[in-house]
């Protein structure tokens, strides 16, 4: 398999994860990319028209995105238990919490390209609206943190991926101090090899 | 189930889509929502923090989404083959479709939102690059449409509700003359009760 790879990613940072977990990451062949949303990458849009990253091409020259594919992918691949099982009780409420991980990271990026525009053309509001999404979606993982302990699933995995990319992205936002029993479980599900070895990085 | 709904949200549409394929949407009531992404529906935040439709409340008060989670919930509540089983050959490459078919929304909701902004804020290479990302999602629509006849899944659904977005916020796109094939297959599949019940508007 080849992926097509960055270490700032927080969705590429999923599957890596997934990947290391399964014990697949010596199967994976990483791909540089250059992508934003403004420029695009040839070598990424030849395989996934939306030339974006995380971007898995599988042993017979299928392309698979994004991260939420690629890594229900990975976890039958190997056979994991990443993703709850069909019969699961908790399945749907699991991946939607992948979806309000994702949800909060969306937001995230869209509040840091926001910084990227030519001057004049920042939109406080827009800004507003997407750090609002944030605040609202720490909220509810502050409320539930601590059931994550012991919990290493799709679920848990996004949430610290998206945690992970706040420290990295937005270091000022001091999310830590406002979110005490979320820094406690993420400091712990950080000690992870897993997790270790994706710290994102420019 | 409930679901906050709006008639002009794509990922709301695949969801009722889904209900009505599936012979659920009489178990569904729909609640209005006003979201945006500068403001927010206090209504729909208290189920989803993310404050975004669709958002499914079901039989034990927990809230699903995104539009994904959804249609899956949905179509394992109603026992269909909307999604492709564990063990379909194409199962990986029609959820990589439904990932292209929601990013060239994505795209386009960005491009629209875009529109939305206030004088003097907006940025004609963010909209070039959301525009580059339909332009090569279409593409590969139109290279594969040939293949989608009789066929009724996530995948072909989300093309579905792509398409028809495009025709809705975007009619002076006409990518209809740009993509033959795809018009043909949209024209074909536009005709089941469960598109026509759905047709997007304000």
């Amino acid at each position: 398999m080849k992926l097509f790879f960055s270490s700032a990613s927080p969705y590429v940072r999923k599957c890596t994860v997934f990947a290391l977990e399964l014990g697949l990451a010596d199967r994976i062949e990483t791909l540089p990319s250059k992508v934003s949303p403004v420029l695009r990458d040839a070598s990424v849009v030849q395989a996934n028209p939306l030339g974006k990253v995380p971007t898995l091409i599988i042993e017979d020259g299928v392309a698979l995105f994004d991260s939420r594919v690629i890594c229900e992918y990975l976890n039958a691949e190997g056979g994991g238990t990443l993703f709850p099982a069909a019969d699961h009780p908790q399945r749907f409420a699991i991946l939607a919490q992948q979806a309000l991980a994702d949800g909060i990271l969306d937001a995230a990026l869209l509040a840091r390209y926001e910084t990227t525009r030519p001057e004049g053309t920042q939109w406080d509001a827009w800004v507003a609206g997407q750090m609002e999404k944030i605040k609202s979606g720490l909220d509810w993982v502050e409320a539930h943190a601590d059931t994550f302990y012991d919990r290493v699933d799709v679920g848990t995995i996004s949430f610290g991926c998206a945690l992970g990319y706040l420290d990295f992205r937005f270091a000022d936002y001091g999310w830590r101090n406002k979110y005490p029993k979320s820094a406690a479980w993420f400091e712990a599900f950080s000690a992870r090899p897993s997790m270790q070895a994706t710290v994102p990085h420019v």
